[in-house]
């Protein structure tokens, strides 16, 4: 019953073959091996963006670091929504990156991007000139810190409101595979048709050991994200072994059958909730995370039970009145299973009803 | 017959072992691992420092980039050969992550500091006061990127120099194991019982696919560490995979005999070229690195045969009279093979001495 | 009729003549001067501070970004209020000097920092450990960017607040002189018997042509913030100019002198625009500054007199209907008059009240 | 008898009346005033320069530092030779502006770069890809820190090495009039029309208080070093007192001829030094300094008789046998006066030659 996190999960044993398939032999390093050639065409397919600059790092907070220092100069603002990774759990990396660029943060329900609320931020901003920073990038995060999804059209209206302030449009994916297939577009149509200009494709929450793909449909500043890459120790000499992950992640699909699976298991969880009594979501299951308020003595007995999740907001906790609502936070991933689902909901059950479930 | 680097090799086969066992069910992600907790007290029993902060990264750059930045305010000078690594091949990333300091270049043989050159860069440093750079870390490489060894007593000569204007002393240790069944001492007598501070334990050029450790010998610089980690992206969320690397490499010796193979491949390719009329050394072979100028004729039909290797400075070229002595970089690795060297020196031998090799 | 800003009067006379005389012969450079010295502890007089480290600057935004610098590492942030200057006016210079920290942005009234929201942002900082940028410092400015001043009592609030998480405090003082006349008290009592610990010491905006002083109550950190001058190009040359400003500035009380009378003007406004109809204030008129509501008809009457101000907010406009009311900023300076004030008073109360005005 | 630095020297009185003429009522803050329209206006006159963008700050450091900034990204180095000011005097402001670019350290006589070995420098460079810093901006100053001149031919010659580069080219004209007026020709001349795209123009050492002119003769990047400017804290509030000083500086040529007096100074100082035997000059004496090595008795007598100037370089001393030739560095000023410049040769030439001294 681990629902800490979908980075808690293993990785799928499909990247343990290809690990094992590329270890043979002397190859090319830092990139120059036939994997990295082939899965970078192969993510270009799958974006449909034959031109695309296409670079591989370990993990998402690079990916969206190197994007953003791309995208923004050091005196400009990127607008992050409030709860974003970004903002609140990257411990300053997109103004390390930057050269010391400010976030301006974003209001909106379910960590999502509230166009009015961009708009505005964006309209009123640099009204001083030299003065003030200058508007740079705006990044949005889907699925969302909080497990909820952005349509294409959402984020067709996001890109629109930042170009028509000539800002370039960044988007974290993280769980990029968890949003495509709940939207069950193609990944052109999540991205740059739809406005986007930089992805942070995600695989390590979804299966791999530690992937994440940069890609930046107007190809003009690979070389600089390139550099920066090396510069900031994130070009890999043994690069095979970050491309072969991304191989296996991208062949046969298996990449939108795990992320389906998750959200499978996130909805399985989801709607199991929603028949205890005094459990509530706090914000829709979309993706592959579940936040749901429930009785303070239901988390007691799920912890007993050694269920492993976060009380959220983080400053919850299990002290108080048994009958509470306290919020938690339950990420699915590809490696969650049905039984585990259904014994955290068993716990959670017996400890709100337990003469119905004693008797059940 | 692949000589181009150590980082051009696969992985040792224990290190996929290890992975495979380590992809198993949940556990804490950002290091709270139980895989990391063991590899970190296997490390500080090592070097004999049960104190000291344990620190793993993917990649050697960052590993050096973010020991210094621990080092060196951005307003001061880091001591260094002119053909380091951290000068010559990480595009700034000391720079970077120092957020400005300076390199100042030391002579020396052999990738070699010369602690009269140092003595005397530290000497005539400061004298400005507030208008010069300041007095910074002094970082030195074992075994070189000459391929050569420092002995204990030479990296205390060193640390010594740099003490006395108070510098710490960094160790890039990319090829650390190298150098350690060189110098047949512990790990402790060739870094801090000999002065030095910091160390970037390579382990990613001796087998593993990509894992180096931080050591910080005085550990109050520990937090501060970690949170530069954290902000550069550097901080792996399935962490388990970095640890379990180390873990395999630091098994039974491991680490010590793929060293000790790579070594002596390197000293049967040295020793076999020293037979070779029109050869000739330009650094002694102390560790997997062989420095040698060959006729340029010889290169010319190691080259068509297959052989891969980099002419060595980088502006040598295959263009030019064929007697001329051109020089290589020929390095060994732990997957160097007996035959690969020797097929090397037949090729060599035969554009040589073409006859005898013929009649031979 | 100049009250777009206290930064658009001229300079004291006395501050060119202390620069006729300082401009006599050789001295030392870089501070090393006769001038310099009696200023410095002239300064350590004023604030009853003899071990403080001091140091000018030309500019205010200088000022801050150097001692926010020596108070907050590149991984932490600084809790400032959201309409403050180094957050609206500075361009990031507190992001560029620190390395890349990050603002968190504080609620309160009249540009003040509410305790309670201060509080609540400290409490619930870094709760996620190395993930979360760490508790910085907290800068508050006296009188506020609203014109508003803060008592000893409410400095030394938000200084236990900041204490008690160990985040050292910064007082902007660009209008230092006019909040300590309004206070009546003395120069230590609102700084460091209040709690605080480093003072942006202005003098630009109250007289001078462009100095300002440093001043960290603890000198610890006197020779870093030495270096961090130099290497951004703030320290003079010819030094000796900034310190004969100070110099002037400083004797007979003149910058007390001068900040009442500006005050005293501010006041004079405030009173003036009460006693017309549909005028309100903005913010209270404790400073220099009145920031005041008029019907936009009363705006138009001004500007076409000559009157030069900003709307405040700045995206107040002139269009729109006559008797909407319209916010300014309306600075005084040690320069302005009492006619100034008076030409200003009379043209709105003859836009706002033409026939009572006519006839009066 | 100062000679430590044309720094030392006191400001032209005109600089006092034009400070005391701009010091008349009200005006735009931060460069909206009619002084910098005008000085703007002047700059781009005399270097025939229509287009150029100009901008004023106060010292030298930063406005090479800002210039360099728009020259040269993070990733690249700056050549620039071993004895500039950037690489000796700036505490690495170079380094902090750009965000951490390299100095890559040029050899040449008389603090001049050789072109033969910048050639050999940038044909080395980047020859390791990504791995390796970028080729940047070249740097060369005129006068020298030697106190030597570059011809208008040297510096074509240089610029097109670097522009073979494809590199930029700035001069740091900290003693810019003084190589003006040694070489005859016009400001269009020694910059733009050689291959210069930017200059550090200095008036400080000069007789100004302190202010300098950046000017970018593509003026592409105003608007990125605008706003570089203000985040470094370096856009004053009055800034009419940075352009009254400029103003003063090049009516009626003052600036031409304050520099012609200052070389005379020196002439007359190294012609009347060639005369006194046991001397000799370090460099040629081509501006306002003269590099003289003297017997050190010769140095006891002028400090004794009160003279001050710098020992050089830096780790000279006093301390030794009488007769040693121990450097020194001589700087004149537009302050400097026939009879310093001769008392000085008295004491010297007394020293040297006592009985005939005494005699003569």
């Amino acid at each position: 019953m681990w629902f800490t996190s979908d980075n808690a999960a293993p990785a799928h044993p499909s990247v343990l073959e290809a690990l094992a398939a590329a270890n043979v032999g002397y190859c090319g390093s830092y990139g120059s091996d036939p994997i990295t050639e082939a899965v970078t065409a192969r993510i270009r397919d799958v974006f449909e963006a034959p031109d695309a600059a296409v670079h591989l790092v370990a993990t998402g907070t690079t990916a969206n670091a190197l994007a953003l220092a791309c995208l923004c100069p050091p005196w400009a603002t990127i607008y992050a929504h409030r709860n974003s990774h970004v903002e609140e759990d990257e411990c300053g990396a997109p103004e390390f990156y930057t050269g010391g660029s400010k976030l301006t943060l974003i209001e909106g329900p379910d960590a999502k991007l509230a166009p009015t609320a961009l708009s505005r931020a964006l309209a009123t901003a640099a009204h001083a000139g030299v003065h003030n920073v200058q508007r740079g990038a705006v990044t949005l995060t889907n699925t969302t810190e909080a497990g909820a999804l952005y349509t294409v059209e959402e984020i067709r209206e996001i890109a629109e409101i930042a170009h028509s302030y000539k800002c370039p449009v960044h988007l974290d994916g993280a769980r990029f595979a968890n949003a495509l297939v709940a939207l069950g577009c193609s990944a052109a149509d999540m991205t740059w048709r739809a406005g986007v200009d930089a992805v942070s494709f995600g695989g390590t929450k979804n299966g791999l050991m530690g992937v994440e793909a940069i890609i930046l449909f107007d190809p003009a500043k690979s070389w600089e994200l390139e550099l920066r890459r090396k510069r900031a120790g994130h070009l890999f000499s043994k690069h095979r072994y970050l491309a072969a992950q991304m191989q296996a992640y991208l062949a046969d699909d298996l990449w939108l059958d795990l992320a389906r699976h998750a959200n499978a298991m996130a909805t399985r969880l989801s709607n199991g909730l929603a028949t205890i009594p005094g459990t509530s979501l706090m914000h829709p299951t979309e993706g592959n995370g579940v936040f749901a308020r429930l009785p303070r003595k239901a988390h007691r007995s799920a912890m007993d039970a050694g269920a492993q999740y976060y009380l959220w907001p983080g400053d919850q906790t299990l002290d108080g009145p048994d009958d509470d609502a306290v919020g938690a936070r339950l990420m699915c991933s590809w490696s969650t299973t049905e039984a585990e689902v259904d014994a955290l909901l068993a716990v959670v059950r017996s400890a709100v009803q337990p003469t119905l479930a004693r008797s059940g």
